[in-house]
């Protein structure tokens, strides 16, 4: 009421202008303005549970500022109506003497995000007003307690002093009253703290040169900005850039009352979580923790109280809060996660989302909510992920012996695996035990660049600082190394090569050099001992072996088939959703079999080439090495015969399925031996005057003559077909004569033949008319598919004329990338992928995410001209981006009609093919939506 | 008259049923109708030039025939109707007992074509008519003269039997009359070309199963349908994918009443140029023979009379056809070539075109004919050509040592260039002598893949058959050497290392294994001796070093300076109408002044790898290997002060110019020995117990940790600006400090830093932060335009990202036609490369012409969208392509502002920047008249 009686004049009601919302005018929807704490803040306001009263300003803003540098016009004098508000409504003063104001200034951006300023508490307490809030809650402690808190939180994010230093002050003051180092703060009394306030103060003028401001307009408003300015860290732009979020968002800022959970035994904190968080069972589930403040709890420090004993402390706030907690997940359908605050018995509900879950509960929860016909299909697709599948597909950790060992330390779940290894300290040890075949896992401080041989070297990697977007993590990930981060209650001592434990049960233990560890880099649990490594129990139910008793994330779920059968259940629905098709890249007949199995319909891509090697290296080499045309007719002769039953056992594990044959696609000389290797052996045993067999100075001569500076970019691909007499047309012969010799036997082959490395029309021209030759003098009544792989830009770019003679498209997105970025792949990851990594340059590696504006380009180029020219045309993924999630998403909007992955990636792919078309058609509909409103 | 009454039917009258026109309804517009020849031919009879009665069959019934297999509908009936036209005029039948007529049917496409079958003379004699015909004439010996003739051009070009055939009957016919094998033809009598004829027709049978029609009507539509069907043959497409002539032309057919040189003293025939086509001088030019058909002409098996003693013998012929010649030139405003029979002293004019003539020709003419107010300055540029400037820039034999000696042999002039050394008949022996040290030309009847080793050795190439599109010819333009191909009088005998010359004056001279010899690319002549080759004058004039006697194209120059000045002044017309710009591609200041006497305007590209080498290269082995930042940055203060040297010189050349500076591009690997070698030296040195430096056990271990698998795809370019600390920031600080210097000096240095290899907009961003950061240090006046080179393509994709942070692209196409292939130019172009011109997938090398529909698409993507995003932008093209004619022409389409080249290929580019302005806005306005039409 108050509100429009103050806001007289037109421009402040005009929305353009409106910078500040109350909780009472927002709702959960607004999460573009008001950021996601602020919108659920305004939607449990407006739902009726008690939130402390408050307002957020907008993110808008926050736009207008970053742009500009300033706080928009108006903005201050709405800050002062919003706040006289608060004033209002709780009776008290920011900056009052009899009963000040304390609020808190949160950050809140639409999507959660480290490295941004998160919370300042009791911004309204200084030197004028510390003695009325003792008198108001009657407790100069705590009074002080604020105050050393406010300038400790102000002094770190907005003035950035380091965290340290209030650290060292804090243990002086302790040392000061005769207490030990790491006493709980609680023993600190009222003098205590109000010395210690003075010397944070003193911390802070001596780091900064500046003061904490003793007018709290003036704590508001620098609060504000800070969280503004937060928005431009680097590691906020990091993570954004990784998470592909907009740099244009900006966040929200929340000031809202403070209320106290430190008053006493009839206060506390807590949080809560509407399930399981874990494994996704029903029911709540939390921890609480009397006379502290949200912080404690988080830190761990003293044992917290599960829900079930708040409610026989405090019946009343018990059964409120589950009633609320009821109340939001009816609301939100999903899983919530609130925090909560006691003052002096009174229950106040400070915050709530939609709560983060493991893997296995994600699932869980998604099938569960299913069933309670809460949300529909579609929305359980949303929910789930195929980056959750993939850890639920992991080997894991054995539950039983996992269950009996309490980790030493949790730290950032930085990149999924379970991995056991000897501990190293640098990267030299690393690098020489990993030579020596044992297994490792690097510990440091935290790591760069000169880490990247250990990295390379290790199974595992574990570092004390930093969080997901950190130079371990990245690279970790990039690497497809087991990784825990930022694991900051170990002391990791470099030099000395020690991991001391510093808190938590395990306080004092010592990890030595050598001593053997184990990460859950799914879980962020570090062990001081060898936990034994089994297959994942999903996996082991998609091969047919599921154990009755096994839960699929190992030792963190509880009830094990629920998952399974929520996993199995997902998958279905996925594959009616899907438009994409799945398809698996699999050159042997176990692997063809296997993923069918995890529901492949088809082979996208059988590479010839590993079918070269082994045994056969030796016919290859003659094939090679070749003078006459008898001496290639010969090997050509022993390699069909050989490539004929490799393909009849494709066929067969596939019968009525596309199988999808690549013709022999890398440079020849891959199958010779090492030029510097061949050359130094014969030129040595020349020197020391050994015989050298007149066999292998002729290999040496081939060697050299089939060297080439840039394998990559050299005679390779379909310039191999065309170039070396009989190779492909022997390929299609054996493939011919493998779909005959299945037909004889009652089966139903489907071939597909696939022209690698077309960079111009008339190469595929040319290898066709070879193919469907060789096809009708087998039988004239053979029909196969003939394609080709897009995989240079230059056949993506002339589509529309390879599309007249190509039957099917196949992206391979490795080559591609390697020619669109001018980067090969094997070059590239040790030389500079870190350095790029770190500086930005790319925001995941291109080789893992597909390249939307620069490789996903050429696709939509390719997708669109081919189907210009050839309508029907069928078009594939047989690149490794087949497997990758959100690759899998750009191919569905390119209007790809499969990925080909390895069998693994199946079920992965199988899920966010389903996902894909569900959050297309969303955004379509979003979409719509929007130009509706315009 | 006679036509009009005779073709009543309105639909014979409607245009697109229309497939013959009468000499007298066409014109020389209606090339793409009727073809070159026919046009021409109706054109001479419009202007009422004595050319015999004949019709044209359009091109577009030959598309009829092609697309169908079918003649189109009418034809013959309108067939029909022109010949009884024709007979009419001529008084004779086809086929016609008493009086038959005789006529010629020639292939006639827009553009003249190898491959495709020319002319077949004297249709219509046959058993039936051949009494007729000698009675006619009263000549029994040319009435059998005529029909041999028939059947040996029927036989061979309709049904295909080999000429060698024809030629075996023909000795044997003379040595049954006890002639010599080589005596003329005219010395069989009227019984021996009878017999002959029955001998030839055995052997049509015998080859082929057939015999030629009795039937002249047959003969007649056998010969249309023969000419179509030539347009397919494999030879004619190879020819036009790399002319870029269109397949979808087609060729017309021309069919006119014979008339016959070879009737007696008072008959002849002859050939014309209405200007020298060799030097460009003016005055007519020709050669006459009596008694002998246009064939007889050609073949050079007797000497022929200049056109003064033609005039001699027959003035009255001779003054008409100097009328007839005067008026072409006239009417064409340009050289005219005609062909003239005499029969029985009446001059009949067979052909005329717009004749060929050599480079310096072209360069004069234009000259002479913009001078005579014939054509205007486009015209004038329009008529010459870069390659034509490039031809008179190539080094050539002495012109006083050419001209003292006659060549042996003459073929086609296939690869341009002046070649000596000693002839080789085979590949290995090839690459044995140039290993050795020795020039060698390899000489071969034809060369195939095999002999790519000794075509890469040799200095020239020397073939006895093939043209312009054979194997030898495309090869050795790919490659860069000089070819004369097709020298069909030189008889080769590879294995005994012999070519004999089988004809014309030096008949009988043998040249052996091991002889120098010399070729003329530009002549296609052969000498069987070593002759001097000496310096371009042009280029000596372009130097300022010309001397005042000698002309630009050597021994072929008579009367040397017009061509100086009419290419001085051709180029300064071409200066004023281009709108791209020229520059150089120059690393040195020697160069880079060479560049500016040619008329460069500024360095499009100055590579500093190039300053890396030579004696500096322990200095960058010294930055490679170095252990600490210390060594580090003593290394790069090494380098800091010669590159400041370096980057001072360019500035002062270019002074007042821009000088582009492109950052350290190759993988420093390249600057390290290489692996194999090294590894050979220290494993045979540790084999044999010898010492090795330490140092050189680190230098191994450096070039293992450098060596890259794809260096080409590898650490390079940016990558290594921002992987290398220090090393991009010291080549700014040079130039930065070499900028300053000149400006102290007076100078007005204008530098261009250039950032390579660029694929993402970030990797830019940070290179240019660190360059302006440096710019700024030294001298914050200082100022330098910074780009970036589009070379990757997705740089091109990204452009509208990479032009925020670009003021200027430069496209550097040989990386781009690398990656948007997928192919090292180095490891292709022996691998691959003639095996895919030879298949027709290269119409000529990526790398040498740039390639429009792939590469150029991602130019022109590059283009619109950096100037979307700004405007001004400054584009350029510093590959190699940017002297190549054919691509400049691209480019200026594309919009590109200038185009950077060698320096030695400034002329040309400066000559084709202007004509490109010139046919573009021709094509404009083409196509502008066109849509008017509509």
């Amino acid at each position: 009421m108050r509100q429009i009686e103050t806001h007289p004049s037109p421009h402040q009601i005009e929305p353009a202008h409106r910078y500040i919302y109350d909780f009472a005018d927002g709702r959960a929807s607004m999460a573009d303005l008001l950021g996601g704490k602020g919108a659920n803040l305004a939607e449990m306001t407006r739902l009726g549970l008690p939130v402390p009263p408050g307002f957020t300003v907008t993110t808008e803003a926050c736009r207008y500022y970053l742009r500009s540098g300033r706080l928009p016009a108006g903005l201050n004098a709405q800050l002062a109506e919003h706040l006289a508000t608060l004033e209002d409504a709780t009776g008290r003063r920011l900056g009052g003497l009899d009963e000040p104001l304390l609020v808190s200034v949160r950050s809140g951006a639409k999507f959660s995000m480290p490295g941004m300023m998160d919370t300042i508490l009791n911004i309204g307490v200084c030197d004028a007003t510390v003695d009325g809030l003792a008198k108001l809650y009657g407790d100069e402690r705590f009074a002080w307690d604020c105050y050393r808190r406010l300038v400790q939180m102000y002094g770190k994010t907005v003035l950035g002093v380091p965290a340290e230093r209030f650290e060292q002050d804090l243990i002086r003051a302790k040392v000061r009253k005769g207490l030990a180092a790491n006493a709980p703060d609680t023993d600190l009394d009222a003098d205590a703290l109000r010395a210690l306030t003075r010397h944070y103060q003193q911390t802070v003028r001596e780091c900064t040169g500046q003061d904490v401001p003793q007018n709290p307009r003036e704590q508001l408003t620098g609060a504000v900005r800070a969280v503004f300015e937060s928005w431009n860290g680097e590691r906020a732009h990091v993570y954004r850039r990784r998470e592909h979020i907009s740099e244009d968002l900006g966040t929200a800022v929340t000031v809202m009352a403070m209320v106290f959970g430190n008053l006493g035994a009839d206060s506390g904190t807590g949080v809560g979580f509407t399930r399981d968080p874990a494994t996704g069972a029903p029911g709540a589930y939390g921890d609480y923790l009397t006379e502290a403040e949200g912080e404690d709890v988080v830190s761990g420090v003293r044992n917290t109280l599960t829900l079930e004993q708040f409610g026989a402390i405090d019946p009343a706030s018990h059964a409120a809060l589950r009633g609320h907690m009821t109340r939001l997940e009816e609301h939100y359908h999903d899983l919530c996660d609130v925090e909560f605050t006691v003052e002096r018995g009174k229950l106040w509900m400070l915050q709530t989302r939609v709560g983060k879950r493991t893997a296995a509960a994600a699932f869980r929860i998604a099938a569960d909510l299913l069933d309670e016909g809460r949300i529909d299909e579609d929305e359980a697709l949303a929910r789930v992920s195929g980056d959750q599948l993939a850890q639920l597909m992991f080997p894991c950790f054995a539950p039983t012996a996992a269950a009996a060992v309490t980790p030493v330390a949790f730290g950032v779940a930085a990149s999924p695996g379970a991995a056991v290894g000897r501990a190293v300290f640098d990267s030299a040890d690393a690098a020489e035990r990993a030579a020596a075949g044992e297994h490792v896992i690097l510990v440091r401080r935290e790591t760069n660049p000169d880490d990247l041989p250990g990295m390379i070297a290790a199974v595992g990697v574990l570092t004390g600082r930093g969080g997901k977007t950190s130079h371990a993590a990245v690279v970790a990930r990039g690497l497809g190394r087991t990784c825990v981060c930022g694991v900051e209650s170990l002391e990791i001592d470099e030099h000395a090569g020690t991991a001391t434990v510093a808190r938590g049960q395990a306080a004092g233990a010592v990890i030595h050099r050598g001593d053997v560890i184990s990460i859950d880099g799914t879980e962020g649990a570090v062990y001081a001992s060898e936990i034994p490594v089994v297959p994942s129990p999903l996996v082991e139910y998609f091969e047919g072996r599921q154990t009755e008793k096994q839960g699929p994330s190992g030792q963190s779920v509880r009830g094990a088939d629920p998952v399974i059968a929520a996993v199995a259940r997902l998958l279905a629905i996925a594959d009616r959703r899907a438009r994409l098709g799945v398809r698996a890249n699999a050159d042997t007949p176990a692997d063809a079999a296997r993923a069918r199995r995890f529901g492949a319909h088809g082979i996208g891509l059988a590479r010839t080439e590993h079918m070269f090697l082994g045994e056969r290296r030796p016919i290859v080499e003659r094939l090679i090495l070749a003078e006459t045309p008898q001496e290639r007719a010969r090997a050509l002769n022993q390699l069909l015969a050989l490539q004929r039953a490799d393909f009849t056992g494709l066929l067969a594990a596939m019968d009525g399925l596309p199988v999808t044959v690549r013709l022999l696609d890398p440079p020849l000389h891959e199958f010779l031996p090492d030029l510097t290797e061949l050359s130094v052996e014969i030129a040595v045993a020349d020197a020391t005057h050994r015989p050298v067999e007149p066999e292998r100075r002729r290999l040496l001569a081939a060697v050299r003559r089939w060297h080439e500076e840039n394998p990559m970019l050299g005679l390779r691909g379909v310039r191999l077909g065309l170039v070396v007499p009989g190779l492909y047309a022997m390929q299609v012969r054996a493939l011919a004569e493998a779909m005959a010799a299945r037909r004889a036997d009652g089966g139903a082959p489907v071939a597909h033949v696939m022209i690698p490395l077309v960079a111009e029309v008339r190469e595929l021209e040319l290898a066709r008319a070879e193919a469907i030759r060789v096809l009708r003098e087998v039988d004239p009544r053979l029909t196969a598919s003939i394609g080709v792989m897009i995989e240079l830009p230059r056949a993506a770019l002339t589509a529309g004329a390879i599309a007249k003679h190509a039957e099917f498209f196949s992206f391979g997105t490795n080559d591609l990338t390697q020619t669109t970025w001018g980067m090969s792949r094997d070059d590239a990851e040790g030389a500079f992928f870190p350095a790029y990594l770190e500086q930005g340059v790319f925001a995941a590696s291109p080789f893992g995410t597909v390249d939307a504006e620069g490789v996903g380009a050429l696709v939509r180029i390719a997708v669109e001209r081919g189907r210009a020219t050839r309508p029907d045309l069928e078009i594939g993924v047989c690149g490794e981006h087949g497997g990758d999630p959100e690759s899998i998403h750009f191919f569905h909007d390119a209007g790809v009609d499969y990925v080909s992955c390895s069998p693994f990636r199946v079920p992965v792919a199988r899920l966010e093919a389903g996902r894909a078309a569900v959050l297309a058609e969303r955004a379509a509909q979003g979409a719509a939506v929007g130009s509706d409103t315009r």
